[in-house]
């Protein structure tokens, strides 16, 4: 199964990026499936530049979620909503053609500082990639106090490593089952 | 009275600029209070660059919001959300100290293609901007099928003409009173 | 295939009804599918009445969900949301052990007066019956302009009959694939 | 000032109906000011009872709703949404000519189980309320953890007191300011 991974946080030490790692691991699959940080990081959209000819970097993701059976995303929740480092890749993705991002089975995940855990945000993350034509998986995995939350490559909590293996796997199935 | 005047779209020529110049024209501002293209060309947020010091470019839009008495932010809808330039722009501002995207009074309106007029997006635009407590007008303008919908500096149908002048006017009408 | 059919609406000549009759048509089911109009008219939901015993409505209505493979619903928007009707049976039929309404295929419908067609409404209807952990169908279908719409049992426009079609037969096979 | 409490939760022990109390007894308004649970009690919303007449309940509501400066709304998240009872009550005041509920200034809060504090569900509530053209008051205020948050006619922790009474007076001054 190929597997993209995106993070909707720049940062590199983000711990939305380290849960993709995690997920990574407990999958299997190779780091080179996480969508890196350098490649995220395209220009804000703009109608003129889309005139002027599709970015490269815009090119090169659609790519990789053409070639994707399924996305596992982990995003930040800013400002009570969806990270506008995700919105602004789905607005440029969703501009090329033919456009990849839609009937595609995604995950979705969230690690925030907060207790609220970021589910705030994964709701708002839910519209446009269903307004797309895409799959979420109904259960979202996320997880609060993210600056002791872990432990090296684990969660400190073993029921939330457990429930983060389960999540996972279900995902899994799901996408086994139906695509 | 100091209005800002903010676009969610970059694109030059794009329609909700237009509408923009037809509030200042309307309310006699300056064509000074748009902030143009240009200014809200930010970086994508990373945690990274603010840790390496806020952007000029940011602290330069805080600083116009915090001089500002009431904002009109003008935004199309992107995949049923917000435009995610709009978003963008808030997480970085966001995260100015202190902070000066808060007790705002703010209109929100909108040009779109479809005929449903970007209202969908502008639900979505309402909770960033009032979860950092702003005080969001409930009436919001909408404007659909933009590309036939104007001739020079107007609306084609007078009806429309109307309903936009009067909703800024009972936009400046509370700003007075509950400012 | 076992299909439920649910309308939001409690008007016996709605036109969400309307939906579902035609719904069943097409895919030769049995009008006793529907779950009709009083079978909906529940109580407000209480905890007191809750505590003094589930009514025998809401565990009727929780075994249908139980019995069915995936379901239809048709909902009007009320008030840039979800019908009030629909989310008290939603908050009734999620306090009935073992919840039913839980891992099922839901498509969803509307048909509206206005010509934004109910998808407003039905953006906040996926989040409940989602967040039970329900797999809603991306793609929804609508209907506007509700009163000139339908001619028989039939919608005026071939092009609107040909996606009311389309969308059903997707939803089977995705119900087929998936289940 | 005229203010009117509702509750979204029917039942009569109802933490958010404590909340109201709590409000009542802070503001020095009088408990008939809160529409108690029966009268909260209305039949589901449906277009034939409304064609026969509108249910009188409905009309001694809307008129308490017309005589009011501002309302405060207590109400529970259900299902990660708004309560139906409260839905179901906005649904049916909407359709009053002349319809009261529409430029009121409201503050809403929320008591509940999780430590989520059933802010997800007073985002819902926002969007019909603000919809119909009301000033929803940017700041909410939401008790977490409700079964052991409480002690007599107080929060147990201090800093809730305060931050309650605090959000109660910047309500109450901005009420006088803008009405």
């Amino acid at each position: 199964m190929n597997m993209l991974f995106i993070s909707g946080s720049l940062r590199k030490e983000s711990f939305n990026y380290k849960l993709l790692q995690m997920a990574v691991n407990h999958l299997g699959c190779g780091k080179e499936n996480i969508v890196n940080s350098s490649e995220m990081n395209l220009p804000m959209y703009s109608g003129d530049i889309e005139s002027a000819g599709m970015p490269e970097a815009v090119q090169t993701l659609a790519n990789k979620i053409k070639a994707a059976d399924a996305l596992i995303i982990a995003s930040p929740e800013y400002n009570y909503g969806i990270s506008g480092v995700l919105k602004n890749f789905i607005d440029w993705v969703s501009r090329v053609r033919p456009m990849p991002l839609s009937a595609k089975p995604i995950l979705l995940m969230a690690a925030s500082a907060s207790n609220i855990a970021g589910i705030r945000g994964l709701w708002h993350t839910r519209v446009p990639l269903e307004g797309l034509g895409n799959f979420i998986y109904p259960k979202m995995f996320s997880v609060g106090d993210c600056f002791n939350a872990f432990e090296g490559d684990k969660f400190k909590q073993e029921t939330l490593n457990d429930q983060f293996k389960a999540t996972l796997e279900e995902f899994v199935a799901y996408v086994k089952k139906c695509s």
